[in-house]
């Protein structure tokens, strides 16, 4: 039998996804399941766009070129003009959702074999688009204990060798909650000035940011334009997981158009997306602070019940809807299958998604799961108290003594 | 200043897209430019599958399942009865498109510097598929002289190596127009069982079949269901190019779940898209065959205009909607640029995509052109019209006596 590539043995089932067997056969038990596993908000997607989307005429759903339509890559530089980023519509190029923005970058930049640095834990699909593109990854680990902050240049500098191209970051940080600061971005410059490296980020979360108004970019960076390439999506910011549609922005002339060369060969971003994206991104202030708003309620209601557990190591998100938590459990795949299998509470539990699928240190995150807070407050205290209730009865809790219940930073 | 990738560079630029701001000034000035380059077709997409997306309530437009909405692979397989093609919703994974499949499929099925044999003029997307996954193109050559039929199983057996891992055809053809008969599909499966290849097939053109009812699929293929992959696309069928659907089909369960995984990492299909091609899926047998009796009626137009200007050589599309016609010219380069630059007929002209850019040969191709007749019959007559003059006054036609004016098989 013909068999399939050693890449394709090698890349990794999605830890996001791989329960969803388990969480499906839990609901047809009669058990509610409370999906903190994935970020897909529950937030209504904005009418308006919707209603726009609708009200168009299409008569024939033609290719759209394949840097995206110019009108929505204007809309992106009038909303980036907000965040203080200044760009121009051919400094973009519309993908399908940040994933194929990073899938294009990755091959755009980078050689099979050469190497990118990524802070661990890291989004998981980070390393599934590497593996694809035949790319090493370095992990350099950030802890729970310093919040997942900016690990210190040193660690970076041991990492870096000839076939070191790129640093790949995601602020606000998916799974973390961490956000970098200006003065930490700063130091990231320094090190890709010095080692002459692509600063690759990921800030599709930009306005949940719950320490100042909006999480700074690197695309603010002065004297590296050439080196920072932001990737984008509309996704979580206006609820639009499905629509499809993210970009690519750089100052780098020489990434753009290499990017619009594989963006050539895949022909067009999709059209009923982009007509809906277009739409949303003039969403008003006042969209923008409520949707924060509830998302901020919601962090602050997870601390809360976390606080409330025993042996729950904690971090304090200050962006984005997910945090990483270590628990007093033996295996992170193990618990979070047992929860949904062998476990309820009132005819309810929750599904995580396991931290060990967030790093690719063997071995890592091994006592970790990652927490979408993609559900509305009620929903949220009950999927704790879940949680509490697990933690008291699974069979493979650890009895050794944890440091501080928690680590308030 | 950090470098771009080696892939980057060696990626090409879309020859179909890639004359797009010359077309542009024509316009411009004035010309009006038939557009022959692209599959674009001018077909009204079907009013009930815009209607169907218009009038469903979406609340949260939520990822869909990485394999597609299981109401739409239901909908295909329905759709598939109709071709004989007998499938299960487990047996195919919706993507952005073929072109989004053939990518998963190249990485799914082969490594780094595996080879794929193509018979040559391919589309020319293939090369960039195959560059961004690092696999290396044998082409096979077929010919106008043959009507560009099937190589001969020697010249298979030729090219095949140890790295040899797959065959990829596209059936009915961009951009030839020609269609494997049963019999050369029969002879493909004998070569695949023999040195146990993968036998990649890209039918999105099924229905525009002229010379029956509807193409062969690989996938009525007995007894190499193992090795038998077919990639699809609503594109074209619905006149929907720009919605991005598409599917991998296959009877590989290892081929499909590892298709899977990198449908995963890049997480869903995009929803609008998936609602309508669902609805375009249910059109009747009178849409199927209006859209096959136009495209027919343009095809005949094309040979007849054809047929009236010297010194071209064409050969008979037996589907799709394109045809490769070898003119007297010294560059095809050259000449499709000149057309739009430096040519008009009574105020219009043509663009062309040139022939050299559906050859991975060196120095193949470059005295044809490919036309795609997606236009109604008094243009295509009207930008025929512009060829026979604009052929008449080239400086670069080439003096030396071709073969017959006109080769009919």
């Amino acid at each position: 039998m013909a068999k399939i590539s050693d890449r394709g043995i090698n890349m990794p089932l999605s830890p996001i996804r791989k329960l969803s067997p388990l969480a499906a056969k839990a609901k047809k038990e009669g058990k509610f399941v409370h999906q903190l596993n994935i970020g897909q908000p529950d937030i209504p997607t904005p009418e308006w766009a919707i209603n726009d989307l609708k009200s168009t005429d299409f008569k024939v759903v033609e290719y759209s070129p394949s840097e995206g339509e110019l009108s929505l890559r204007e809309a992106f530089v009038e909303y980036y003009k907000k965040y203080d980023i200044e760009v121009t519509t051919d400094e973009m190029i519309i993908t399908y959702g940040a994933s194929e923005a990073l899938m294009i970058v990755l091959l755009s930049c980078l050689n099979p074999w050469d190497e990118v640095i990524v802070p661990e834990p890291f989004y998981a699909n980070y390393s599934s688009f590497a593996g694809a593109a035949d790319i090493t990854v370095k992990p350099i680990s950030s802890s729970i204990e310093s919040n997942f902050a900016l690990p210190s240049i040193d660690e970076f500098e041991k990492l870096i060798g000839p076939r070191t191209k790129a640093i790949l970051i995601c602020s606000p940080n998916n799974p973390t909650g961490y956000t970098y600061s200006k003065d930490e971005l700063e130091k990231l410059k320094k090190i890709c000035l010095k080692y002459d490296l692509f600063l690759i980020s990921d800030e599709v979360y930009r306005e949940f940011y719950y320490h100042g108004e909006f999480a700074p970019s690197i695309l603010g960076l002065k004297g590296v334009e050439d080196k920072t390439i932001m990737l984008d999506s509309a996704s979580k910011r206006y609820s639009m997981c499905g629509v499809r549609v993210g970009a690519i922005v750089s100052k780098n002339k020489e990434v753009i158009q290499t990017a619009l060369k594989f963006g050539q060969a895949r022909l067009s971003p999709p059209q009923f997306g982009q007509v809906a994206v277009e739409s949303a991104l003039k969403a008003s202030d006042t969209y923008y602070r409520e949707v924060k708003e509830e998302y901020k309620k919601r962090k602050d209601v997870l601390i809360e019940e976390l606080s409330k557990i025993e042996g729950v190591k904690y971090s304090h998100p200050y962006g984005a809807f997910y945090t990483v938590v270590e628990l007093p459990i033996d295996d992170d795949e193990k618990f979070c299958s047992w929860i949904l299998t062998d476990f309820d509470f009132e005819g309810e539990t929750v599904m995580f998604a396991p931290g060990s699928g967030f790093y690719v240190t063997p071995g890592a995150g091994k006592r970790e799961i990652r927490i979408a807070y993609v559900v509305e407050e009620e929903k949220l205290r009950r999927a704790m108290k879940c949680l509490r209730e697990a933690l008291k009865v699974y069979p493979g809790r650890i009895s050794e003594q944890l440091p501080e219940n928690a680590t308030s930073i």
